[in-house]
């Protein structure tokens, strides 16, 4: 089982934000994301296929992702997608996600529980990363509701490491607040750790990853690299940011 | 804003459980459920497209949905893909599903609150059904954890409901209970329910009709219905087993 630790590179393409000479050009969307693989490659411990991105642009935009994907080649690849649903159904994502785009890992939704997961965690040598605790300003509509004292997402990680697994579990672990992230950290050293959120909102790169205290830990960057430049040498431009990242 | 009741019709492709003649011929996916769907058009309130069962055969199968979406038609089309992320993300997959694929309605998980559901409510004469009670096992595990002594799928329902929207706002409840069923659609009488596992799982269909008692709600039924017969007459058979349902 690998489990990379490092930069997370987040492939969310938006056609409106991609370089002008790109975007009028032949599959924007492949030339784009190829040239930004490209670049980061030496910096990237992973790449992460945001599926959404991908779907919003119909057809094509699917075609784009199986291209990307193979772009990505090598490299550790996640397929963030947040599936999950009923045993049968979730067996059919997994399928799709592990067997057909070949991610390395994905993302899975916790709220339909076990059978909704285990599909998933029926992959040996892949590594499934369930939604803990969000980056987002809705994640304490829900997550953190206190039960007995204890925040729901601290439930779903207690539990979810009871399941049955041939695979590798790792947690969704938001670092928007930093001293939760050491909290679960502190309390799970060994357990894979998915961390968006990275530069968008509020904490610092410095502090997130100390409060990470060295565990196995992906740091998803997505927009501050993707679009660090609008212009001709958006390239340079991402891996001079990729670059700067140190865990 | 159309908030059908009656009969959904569930569209779960399986290769292996299509009738043979029709698995080896060309395009079996669109040929398979194009019958299904001409054969019980008139008992069906909508149609459920589960994008899962699609995406498990690649971009063939991506295609297939396309044009099972189009064969759909005018009848109402639910697009069952239990989606939810971040703002920015949860916006691409609802242009994904409503503008790109035309659904009439969606369904959308809640476990990252309101930024990620609101922008799938934003869309007017829209329907969305949040996750609140699922019919499978694993409901038990997150679902009906009690806070305060209401279970977290109560929470889930009178917190969306709070919510910023434009058009429709309902939830999948799950019928394996008809006590859970019962006492939500008292607590919520005017309130959309998508109800899966009719016949499936436990309960009679016809507890499950009385436990909603009039409200307006969607039953939906996959298997039993497409899986009727393997033989040529599947088609037939299928419209059999919907034309008994009686809400």
């Amino acid at each position: 089982m690998n489990v990379p630790s490092g930069l997370c590179v987040g492939l969310d393409p938006d056609v409106s934000r991609i370089p002008a000479h790109i975007a009028e050009g032949d599959k924007p969307l492949q030339t784009f994301l190829a040239a930004i693989i490209d670049s980061t490659r030496e910096f990237a411990a992973a790449y992460k296929i945001n599926t959404a991105f991908f779907e919003q642009y119909g057809r094509q935009g699917i075609d784009a992702m199986y291209d990307v994907r193979a772009h990505v080649g090598n490299s550790f690849c996640i397929i963030d997608a947040k599936r999950g649903d009923i045993g049968n159904t979730s067996a059919a994502y997994a399928v799709s996600l592990f067997s057909d785009l070949e991610a390395d890992a994905v993302t899975v939704a916790p709220y339909m529980g076990s059978d909704s997961v285990e599909p998933f965690l029926a992959f040996p040598d892949k590594l499934v990363y369930v939604l803990a605790l969000t980056s987002n300003p809705g994640s304490s509509d829900f997550q953190r509701i206190l039960i007995k004292g204890k925040p729901l997402y601290r439930t779903v990680i207690e539990t979810a490491l009871q399941w049955q697994k041939a695979g590798g579990l790792g947690f969704v672990v938001g670092a928007n607040r930093p001293s939760e992230l050491a909290e679960l950290r502190s309390a799970f050293p060994e357990v894979p750790f998915l961390v968006p959120g990275i530069g968008a909102q509020g904490a610092s790169e410095a502090e997130i990853i100390e409060a990470n205290d060295g565990g196995p830990a992906l740091f998803n960057m997505s927009r501050a690299i993707l679009y660090a430049s609008g212009g001709e040498d958006f390239a340079e431009k991402a891996a001079f940011v990729a670059g700067k990242f140190r865990m």
